[in-house]
């Protein structure tokens, strides 16, 4: 009933609810768009994500935000109202260290992003260096192959609001050594629009820095499946799993390659006219289900 | 005879050099690779070049270079001994100029790039904003709707050692309208590697652009055939022209695409090795003919 085509549970019977929920164990939902927006408890979302643990769910907070540690997400959680805890938080951030860590990486990573992926690394004893700005001084001409720490070996991209000419510069140096690992967080092309400033994701340095450095990187965050094998290892059953998102192209996208149940929420990104653009255009997959708000379902529950 | 495969000039008797220089009026040649590394002549380029304007060839002087003017090119050619005048040159900071001031533009272009592209620009009128250094003060989620200027109607990307973020997340927003025209100089990833240090080329910052913005450029320089278009106005006859250059996929797909002869000179880029990659892997068109180094011409014909 769910996988063939967009269902909007709004329009469900009491049974098919309950059919909905039964069809699940586990929840990955997103935060931005789909729980908050900035500090922000969209209406409804806490009740609901709280009445998905009361009724026995695994709960999974997955996003693609690399700029805080999961303790920090977990605070702000907590702060809007939804029961949540750090080993709950599949971030970014959190996924590359605990990815360099798995693979027994030793040497120092490059970091071209802020403090959120530098202290999960510090968390698991990863050493790194970048974080900040650097500038050209007096010029780029005057970098030297001494400006290189021979202990890096590997390069991580993630949301880094100091990006300049020498980071770039040193990332492609980096990266000019086929043993250097290269990693990003996520290739979000921008945030979600606010207003008509037009905020660049981390989608932009990562482009950039495979550009220079003739490679592709090694992408943990979601459309891309590394969360699912994260899970696997510790017993996700994909077939029994639900990913409530609001954009199409990473959260659902995600949810589909994974083969996952997805269910679309209207309050971020994607719109019902993107629905309809996607249906049309068949740019990114569509959701099995669709609800305006999260908040709705409980609605539906309690009817 | 040149058309079919690649032909090591080296190899040719005496007639078969005359044949090759009677197959072209007008030679379109590559400078940094081809003519000089950084500020040093590459030996016999120069003789080589005053010998084609001796014997009646029309030259052009084709270079992906943004951060210069023509006249300081036609300077710095003159200094290492080639006669070259400012209308030989054809620098893609002046070809963005030549395109905005053809098509009528009369708004102001936000520029990620250097004085080359300002000084084009101002030459033939066309005002500008955006060249020098823009950093986040004191982040970028300060930035406001009333930083951006109305009068904005073209983003053109350049080789800029200041970009930062706000130069994104201006160009993404200005972009964001679609009558706002986007161009960009080249997309050469990376510069010659000359050392350790990898050195980003346009390209990276075009690729990121193009990521915010979700849109994609114009592209002025090689590979893209504006030149050909922009010389045909002037009576270029593409039969009859020989392209020059050091790297195949920029120079030598340029030439193919336009339908010109195309010499590879092993001075720059593109090496003996790297002919055999492209070879075995088709990665990038191979020349029509090859030749060490462009003075290796003089010297057969002086032979």
């Amino acid at each position: 009933m769910f996988k063939s085509a967009v269902f909007n549970l709004k329009d469900a019977g009491k049974d098919q609810v309950q059919e909905f929920l039964n069809s699940f164990d586990t929840v990955l939902c997103d935060c931005d768009g789909v729980l908050w927006i900035d500090n922000n408890a969209i209406p409804g979302s806490a009740d609901t994500m709280n009445y998905f643990r009361k009724i026995g769910k695994q709960i999974f907070f997955v996003t693609n935000n690399s700029t805080k540690i999961r303790g920090d997400f977990a605070i702000k959680a907590q702060q809007l109202g939804f029961i949540a805890n750090e080993d709950e938080i599949l971030s970014t951030s959190y996924l590359v260290a605990h990815y360099l860590k798995s693979i027994g990486f030793k040497k120092k990573v490059y970091i071209i992003g802020s403090n959120g992926i530098g202290d999960e690394l510090k968390a698991v004893g990863i050493r790194h260096i970048g974080i900040g700005p650097d500038h050209v001084k007096p010029d780029f001409k005057s970098m030297k192959s001494t400006d290189l720490d021979p202990e890096v070996g590997a390069v991580v991209v993630g949301f880094d609001e100091h990006i300049s000419y020498p980071k770039f510069m040193k990332a492609a140096s980096y990266l000019a050594s086929d043993e250097c690992l290269f990693l990003a967080t996520n290739t979000d092309e921008r945030f979600p629009k606010s207003s008509s400033i037009i905020v660049p994701g981390t989608g932009t340095l990562v482009r950039a820095v495979e550009t220079c450095s003739e490679r592709k990187a090694l992408v943990l965050g979601k459309p891309n499946e590394y969360v699912r094998k994260f899970l696997e290892s510790r017993g996700l059953d994909p077939a029994r799993t639900l990913m409530i998102g609001d954009r199409c192209n990473t959260d659902i996208e995600f949810g589909v390659r994974c083969g996952f149940q997805t269910l679309l929420v209207l309050t971020g990104v994607t719109s019902t006219k993107g629905v309809e653009k996607i249906r049309n255009e068949k740019i990114a997959p569509l959701p099995d289900v669709i609800l305006p708000k999260l908040g709705d379902l409980l609605t539906l529950v309690e009817s």
